[in-house]
Formats: structure tokens, sequence, C-alpha cells
């Protein structure tokens, strides 16, 4: 989505023969403008109450300044560090639509001429419109899909009318499945469309009659071959859409409890024949549920859940993705922490969005 | 979302000092350039293998004209109905990232000088370029809201293990949800969030035990006790989020089964003590039920169905909800037609986007 923002950055440089152009977001909690898109100029972070940008933010007008060195409000800071020598600058301000400035647009050292011209003011305030309303769509656009993922989450877990753990465990086996795709190699659509889909792995459970699915003891072989049909209940409950997002949640539901020598179930596929995204989120699955506490069980240790993973590899798991599990675990384990009731700890847990 | 095509397209108008700015999208089906966005001219729609714009998007290829009444592609005909004489025109297409022609852009009558000139054209192919990356990111919003819908109605449809004629179901009562309000006078996105939320009213009857959910016969006192607790389950699975789709679904789930007249459940509310969403899609919801065949009951007929609408008005229905429902029944049925197995009928039935 950024590529507009960009496209709209080149335009302010050809239109108003700018040697640089840069679209500056506030910070707030850091109080700091940073460079959001800029052509000609490496990222960077200022401070919001210093220089030309920080006054433009603040008083919310426009500066058109022929030459900043003699103005006493300008910041040499950046151009000591770049080795840029700044001359001309033009700066206005990004309002959005509840009037609230989100950040500057600005435009340096015309190339033509010595400053910039009351045209040029107006057609930088036009670009200006054009960069907010793009960040805030972004913004829209990525509440959508936060939105889209608690609401599957939501669902998802309402299925065996589960707790708050339960929607903490979908929220971070989606999470960990995301994650590990990454290591792997995918690119970020896929990833993205397996943290989506990953939350519904479960949802042919509905189909499961009651008193086997909320049995507190062990199954009998009968209750087994009623639990082992949620896999195919979930692929029918998912299966035959257009969308690739309902796709890979039926090859999710369908494969997840597969195992890689072929010994799981429904179809004992083995190995490659089992879809990745499966075999991706079987493991995060699996990880997730032994590191936590449940009803029916205390939860394990980390060292005796890694023990085990490392045991099923190429047993269970697929051996590249509990690899690739390995590599990410510095990114997991925060996750782990910060949103994981564990033992008997009364440690608050963090919430995700729910 | 179009607020920012509208911008860009201003912004072409300013800084190309035109008379008019127009983005022209191909409409394939109807073989037609059709005026997505314009400045100083009316909303048009033109062939698309006829004038300037259709030869450039045939060809992909800009065309910078002096003087258009001289040009033997020149297509006159909408000057003739408009009373406009255009002059200068220059047309750029628009193309999407897989170099497809999406669009044109044009500008008309260079208000200084005669003509368009190079830099004009590598100014207005930028632009073209920003109005394509937006085309795209709005296409790519709708298809993430329909798909949003998508999973929620399946998710929800699957609480009771249900059939495709659930999910159908749910479909349908969520559109009718989304007219009567639009035609009540909420906003778009009010009546956006509606449609979203509506088919998750029922997801609390994951809480009431199979045997009373899946009873062939009537239900005894006691199982009704058990089947009214649905709301309320509902209310917790689906309440305690910061999103406004999730408030609003937990308001529908937990007061669908009040009434006007104060007789229903949970907490037997009446007239506007019952949110406004839930008594939109409470009709919505029963209107869709009465009509479409259901294993347990023939379907009633068209006008058995509108009668008992209008008998229940101020008494199981908001009154004001029951007039918009009757002002926008020709969007009703349409779709109802459209998207219902009904009776005995063997007609081929549409499918919405799953």
């Amino acid at each position: 989505m950024d590529q507009l923002l960009n496209l709209i950055v080149e335009e302010a440089k050809t239109v108003l023969k700018a040697e640089r152009a840069t679209v500056f977001l506030i910070d707030k909690e850091r109080k700091e403008l940073w460079s959001k898109a800029a052509l000609g100029a490496h990222k960077i972070r200022i401070p919001l109450d210093k220089g030309i940008s920080g006054a433009v933010a603040s008083s919310g007008k426009l500066l058109n300044i022929r030459d900043v060195y003699k103005d006493p409000r300008f910041n040499p800071e950046v151009d000591k560090k770049t080795g840029f020598r700044t001359r001309s600058v033009l700066t206005v301000p990004m309002r959005n639509a509840k009037s609230q400035v989100i950040g500057v647009f600005q435009v340096l050292n015309r190339i033509q001429g010595n400053a910039f011209d009351h045209q040029d003011e107006e057609i930088l305030t036009l670009l200006a419109d054009q960069a907010t309303a793009q960040v805030e769509n972004t913004h829209l656009y990525q509440e959508i899909r936060k939105l889209a993922q608690e609401t599957i989450i939501r669902l998802a877990g309402a299925v065996e009318y589960k707790d708050y753990d339960t929607r903490q465990h979908l929220w971070r086996m989606s999470q960990y499945s995301a994650l590990i795709a990454q290591k792997m190699g995918f690119d970020p659509e896929w990833c993205e469309n397996l943290r989506l889909a990953a939350p519904m792995h479960d949802i042919g459970k509905v189909g499961v009659p009651d008193n086997v699915l909320n049995k507190p003891g062990k199954l009998s072989p009968e209750e087994w071959v009623e639990m082992k049909k949620h896999p195919q209940y979930g692929a029918e409950i998912l299966g035959g859409s257009e969308s690739e997002l309902m796709q890979t949640s039926a090859i999710v539901a369908l494969y997840h409890h597969e195992r890689w020598d072929g010994k799981g179930y429904p179809k004992g596929l083995k190995e490659k024949e089992i879809p990745i995204e499966a075999r991706i989120a079987s493991l995060a699955d699996v990880f997730d549920a032994l590191v936590s506490k449940r009803i029916y069980k205390p939860s394990f240790s980390m060292e005796e859940t890694l023990r085990l993973i490392q045991d099923e590899k190429g047993k269970q798991f697929d051996p590249e993705v509990v690899e690739a599990f390995f590599e990410i675990l510095p990114k997991i384990m925060p996750i782990m922490e910060a949103y994981t009731p564990r033992g008997d700890s009364d440690k608050a847990v963090a919430t995700p969005s729910f």
C-alpha cells in the first residue's frame, strides 16, 4: 500500500522541481517526526519540537523559506550528519479529515530558481492531502485485517464454547504459524493468509457430538472414531470457496492431524504429501498447546516442550518446519511470555486485540 | 476511498492548468469507458472503441493533441450533448502492476497556451500511476470486506453444523438488515457494520446442549429455558471488544429476540429500549426465515409472510423498521428471488460469493 505514497512523493519532486521530497509522520509516543516516504534522502527521525518540520507540525501552518540557514528555527543537525546542504524549504502540514495534523510534507532545494513560489505551495498542499488520505487508507486497511482476525478467532473459538484461554491459544498459534512461514521464505501475503486461516483449524469440532467432545475422561475407541471426523467436517464447512483464505483454512482444517511419518489422520498422508500450510499450523498448534495450561493438564515446561518437539522431528513433524521453528524461537518466546498464562503463576498476562 | 481519487484529479487540473480532468475506467462487460472521477464535467459513458480515449485505452499509448477537431479519431458526440467545446487534449493510459490498461486519465483545454507540453505528459503519467494504484487499492479493500463477510457467515453458520441453506439465510438476512438501515438513514459505515455483524446473531447457540438444539419435536418448558440462554451466550462470546463490529454483533446477539411490545427475551425490553441494530436484524431474520423452506416447515408464501409482518407491526416489530422494510421491498425481492430455494421448485438458485 505504501507504493502509492512513494508515487505521490515522486510526483512532488518532479512537479515542484525539488532535490528532495519527504513525507514525515508524527510518532506521538516518541515525540518524533519520522520519514515515512522519502526520495533523495535516508530514513530519518527528528525531534517533534525542533526545526522547520517541527514548527509546521505544531503550528499546522505551512512554511516557505528561501534560505533556511538564515532562519533561527532551522535545525542543521540532519545536514551535519548527512553532508547534504539544505537551501530552500517548502513544508506543508498534513491534516486528516478530523483536522488533526498527522505529519508534514516537505520539499527541499528548488532546482530551477531560488525559492518555491505561491503556486508550489498550492500544489504541495494538494499533494499533502493526497498523502494524508493514503496514510489514513492504509490504517483503515490494517484495521480491517486486524478486525478480520479478531472475528475469526472469536467465532472459531466459540465452536466448543470455550473460554478466553482458547481465544488466546488460537491467536498465539496463528502468530507462530505466520512467523514459521516467514522464516521458511514464503511471501508476506501467503504468510498473512496463513495467519488468518490457521485459527479455523478446529471448526469441524461442531460436528462432533457433545458427549464425545466434552467427555472429561479418556475416549473409547468408538468415541475416537467420532472425534477423528472433525478434520473432514472442517473441510466441509470451509471448503468450496473461491477465496484463498477459505481454501487455505479448509486445507489446514483437513490436514492438521496428519503426521510427517504417515501415522496421522484422516488420510494417513506422509511427508510432502501433506500440504505445507497444515505442516506449519500443526507444529504451531501442538507447541502452544503443550506450553499452555489446560483444564485437564498442567503446562509442560519450556525445556520439556522443546525436547519433545525435537524428538518428534521427522516423526510427528516436518523436519524443515521444526528447524524454522527453532530458528525463530527468539521471536516466539516474547509472544508466549506476554500472552500465555502459565503454570500456577498469577502474573498478569497481556491481551492481544481482544 | 474515492476521495483520494478526486484529489488526484483535482491536482491534475491545477498542475496542468486544464479546464477539465477526468479518470475514465474500462467497463469490460459493457465495452465502455466511464468517468469514475471528473472535475468540470458530468458523469459520462463512452464506447470503448471510439474517440481519443478509446484509442488510448486500446493502444495503451498516450495521445497529446493540440486541436482535436482536426483529428479524425476525435468523437464530437460528447461536445454535442454537453455544449462544451474541446480544444487541446492530453490522454494517458492507466496501467496496473500487471501492465493491463484499466482506464485512461484525460485533461482537456490547456488554460494558458494552446497545448500540453512534454512535461505535462510526464506529470499526467505520474498522476495516472497514482490514480491506478488508488483504484486497485479500493478493489483490494472491497475484496477484504467481502472476504470478511464470507468468513463470518461460514463460521457463524457452522455453529449448529448447519448446511448450505443456513449460510444463504445468514447472507440474505445480513443484506436485508443493511438495506433497511440505509432506508432509515443511517450512514454507510454504520450500515456496513451491521451487514457484517448481523450474521453472528445466533452464535450463542453453541452453548445450548445438543439434545435441546437438535430436538426434532417441540421443546419442553425446561428445554426452552436452556434455549433462551443463547442470546446471553452470544453476548459473552462476542462482547468486551474494542472493535465496533464486535460491539454491534454482541448487541444484535443479545437483543435479537426482544420484542417491540416487551414480550421478548432475555430482558423483556420494549420499544426504543431495544437497540436499533437488534430491532432491524430481528425483522430481517424473521422475514427471511418465514419465506424460506426449512427442514421442519415449508416456506410461507410471500403474501402470508408480508401479512404476518404487517400484523406484527407494533407487536413483535418496531413500526418504523416495518415501514422502512416495506419501502425497500423492491430491493429485497430480487435478492430473495435470486438467492432463495423456495417451496418445491427445482429452479436454479444463484449463489453469493461462496
